[in-house]
């Protein structure tokens, strides 16, 4: 079993303490440093208490040694800046933020403030692994897909993969997502008086997720997000409407196909009980995703759910996946947990 | 100023223990009597601690004198069994369940288990007064409209109200929905650590309320609930695909038109700030319904917002309005409390 | 009825909020002013999306017309250094900050830095009206009281007033806090995902308000308040050692000595049912206390609870009661909410 | 490495859930079955979301084959009655219910309804690791200790083990705990409007655990438990009043000695940023406690600070300690959980 280095730029973040507990726990990574510029010399557990238990404190963004690979998990618009330092630090570079997922210069003009690296993007290679692994085997950099786009996407895949859904079909994807979105900063909306109990629409038109998801899912979606009472976990419920409802067989045979030997989806069949549909809490603090489905025969529309935990399969979770396929570790390996029940909102 | 005696009927509900809190607050009203099967002889207070102050203890069903308003707010089913008894106590009957909301008894044999008193359909009047007044003026026999539907309906209204949206054009309601709509009875579902953090889709397509919305709105919607974390609350995200969008003035315009006049109907208009939509946390405890939209021209839609609170506009509030409206009282008598901030999820 | 005018002094606060709402529906106010440094010329509605449909805009601190009463409602500090330009805007100053309600200077050497307008100390009258209404009618300069130091003395005032305790009997008090009382800035601490489904020691010795219970409670206590997730409330859990447990006869006796007259204390005496003891969410968005207590013989104990909403009761509440006694109102005016059921934490 | 087969008596309420979920990822143990009379031939993924992927149906309690340990978590009384079944079925029993930690049938006639096994006392073995692992090591009935006094204990062992408190000096507990408390079942207080947003006195006098606390730590303490808005955790804020307050490096000294060699509790030292005290969020879904204290000349105090998850470390994850110890494997195995940052209230 090999053991590669490795290092997180950006470790005092909601995204960059989940990469520090994965990386801490993973059979073939020795986690040897995190940077963060607010709590340099601070202990990694003065940030995170779960992680009391690590030796390390965080050093100087810019003092970074050569390690076999770098995540990188710092606001959008930084990574573009330093990618150049970033490769020279790491032949392997993960990046968690949106600055390498498009791979066309003119959607960052009009999604973004434009990029300063617009030649990388031919090189970054976008993981989300149910879309496809071979691309990612030897990437060098890994554009680490979105919270949103994530769960979006797994919600449409089935669909779109096995034409059940022409390019035409609308789609209405409604988001709700946990304030660990809003990352560690936070602002006054993200007081708890102000985002405690909570439906607030977020950028309910033109949110940038629109483009990633348009790109890598290979058609537009109708996309609204709402903040609601919890901290992790993103769920995305999709409202399609074929010109045709397929039947129910044949969704389910595309649902099989797409999902039924991936590690990290969850097909949710409904049946008794309390959790019938997938839900964010189910898979909370795990890699996992959940995905299910209903048919509205009155009205021509079929309803998918999907949930995953943003901060895990939204992010470092999925990027910690991505870089085992990449190096060609078990897909699984350091994203063996699997939750949590009951729970509160994780 | 008249006074009249009122009394309601599953007093010890969250419905019922709104109805007791703005009876007793009322000018025009005497709150005279409350039943509860369950808790009778026990005090009002002992149930609702808001209500300790009040002198009054649960009669046992089937004891009541003649009341001037009766207002009864039991489980669905239970009206149309007992309408002749409730009829014979008083004059003016509002029923908060689904009993009486359908004017067409087949309507009950498709979406519940058929009606008892479907003679009855044609004099119960519809409250959501929004939809207009005329009617309520003397009616011995409302049905109140319900949260889910009222919530939907007012995000809609003023674009069906002004032939912005063709019948065949497609409406996806997205609710989301806190945990006083499951009643005060409650199952494991509703339990604290089950319920708790939660996104959970709730009779994602064919429920009821799609049968009142469709009657009384006029045109039919697909409709999704999901339970999140509050307690009190229901928003509906509406996306609306008209076969053309219309100007942004001219749904202005209908905006105003449709709301301008109505005491319990805010607008939101954006602005900066943290509540820049609709939120059912801002009207809490209040009988106020907020409405904003968003126009996306990408997508050829328009995503529209409204929020009630639903124990007040979708229940207690909303009943004790039409009450107003029908006895020729002020519209906003006993309605006047206007919310708390901050506040978590009342 | 008399109508004085009324101004509010940092407006954009929580309890500049309540203060605004409450002045609103007051009978005697007439609400003339608000100021906000942050938000100057933006609608009050803005801030408080309760308060929308108010016609009135944040005016910059220091344009300030005279009225008859200035509520001030700015962060600790600050009314001290403008005390002399508050009592020039009114001739009745209600302060809802810490800096007046200690009589001694030298308790704001130890517990603050210092104070600069000493002199002013003996002028003030600290308001807690349960301790005693005479001293503040036609007060001019009014300390409201804190909302720690309310809870903590309703819950021990029956036993300090009937010589149950003596001064060197054991007391400890464990208050358990809403976010809100950390106000509406916020730091990392506040933030959603860190505030969230917390039990967190807060200053858990040696907080300020030991020395407002001390002097006005006229006994030390032994202090530690522990935030939690709730939004609104403050709820202070006592330990008592009496020498000797009274008899259970004479705690109700004091008891209903001390609080049977009180408009704004109610005694919560268990019996069945859910709400068995004082707890904030029945006091959530009203003016109300409540109060219980259970005898532990085992331990030579006796166990008080207490109630408030801290906004309310401990802020914006305290200070209109206490306006109405100095001017002679009626003592419920403008306080007449009751509160709600079922609520989450409002 | 040897492997123990082992089953769950109880496994579909929540500490059943967790030993589920721990035995799954144990290297030494391979879970061969587990009861439930609620759900007899349902999947455990039906009843446990997050063990979806477990192919274990829930079997009839008195169907067990034998096995080589069996934990038993049912409703306290069940065990005692069925003792004899259980020792039939497995060499080693861990009993999560309160039916065999005390010692004297006395006792049970005090603070339960008596004991129908009392010959079984004085087998048993408390099992709370940190007051000593000799008396597990190859024991065949283990009486887990209770969520409500592990977290008591823990508070408190260093004063005692160390004599810095003598017997006669009091000691308050005041106890903050989460809904999952109430199990799977739960009645009308622990439905979610009901329960959320509560600081919620739960029995505050002659509480059960008191006589665990008091047999197993060796001295009594005023114990009262409040309810509060989380699902899982349990956090004891106890205030000790020695006789004379110790020095500050004695206190250091005994916590040392009491701990550092513990692999499940953390001593918390303060410090900068949002975490400086023990909280149960920081350990919620581990088996770790955390400890911490503060000294309050002032008032001649201790506050010391001792936070848990209760299905955890006071459940499940001590009742697989106790096995680890009793059965010679590894202390932590199938414990390595380090739990999560950021955190609602899982």
């Amino acid at each position: 079993m090999n053991t590669y280095t490795a290092a997180v730029v950006g470790g005092s973040g909601f995204a960059g303490g989940e990469l520090l507990r994965l990386l801490d726990g993973h059979p073939n990574f020795a986690l040897v440093a995190a940077t963060s510029r607010q709590f340099t010399n601070r202990t990694v557990g003065s940030v995170h208490p779960n992680l009391r238990h690590l030796d390390l404190r965080f050093s100087e963004p810019g003092t970074l040694e050569p390690v076999d690979v770098l995540f990188t998990a710092t606001p959008h618009g930084v990574s573009m800046e330093r990618i150049e330092e970033f490769q020279t630090v790491a032949d392997t570079v993960v990046d968690l933020s949106a600055d390498f997922r498009l791979s066309d210069p003119a959607d960052y003009d009009t999604w973004y403030d434009g990029h300063v690296a617009p030649e990388m993007l031919s090189e970054s290679v976008y993981a989300l692994p149910e879309l496809g692994r071979e691309r990612l085997e030897g990437a060098s950099l890994i554009a680490s897909g979105g919270c949103n786009a994530t769960a979006t996407i797994l919600g449409l895949l089935p669909f779109v993969e096995h034409d059940l859904l022409a390019p035409e079909d609308r789609v209405v994807a409604d988001l709700k997502v946990g304030s660990s979105e809003g990352g560690a900063g936070g602002g006054p909306a993200s007081s708890h008086p102000e985002r405690s109990g909570v439906v607030r629409p977020y950028a309910p038109t033109g949110h940038r997720h629109e483009a990633e998801i348009e790109e890598h899912l290979g058609r537009g979606v109708s996309f609204t997000i709402h903040a609601v009472d919890m901290v992790r976990g993103a769920a995305a419920t999709s409202h399609l409407y074929p010109e045709e409802l397929p039947e129910k067989a044949d969704i389910w045979q595309a649902v099989r196909d797409t999902y039924d030997d991936e590690p990290f989806v969850r097909v949710v069949t409904g049946g008794g009980g309390v959790y019938r549909y997938p839900e964010p809490k189910a898979v909370a603090g795990t890699n996992m995703a959940e995905f299910g489905f209903e048919i509205d025969e009155r009205n021509g529309r079929i309803v998918t759910f999907s949930a995953i935990d943003n901060v895990m399969k939204g992010a470092a979770g999925q990027a910690v996946h991505a870089a085992n396929v990449a190096l060609g570790f078990e897909e699984t390996a350091g994203l063996g947990f699997t939750g949590l029940h009951p729970v509160g909102s994780p």
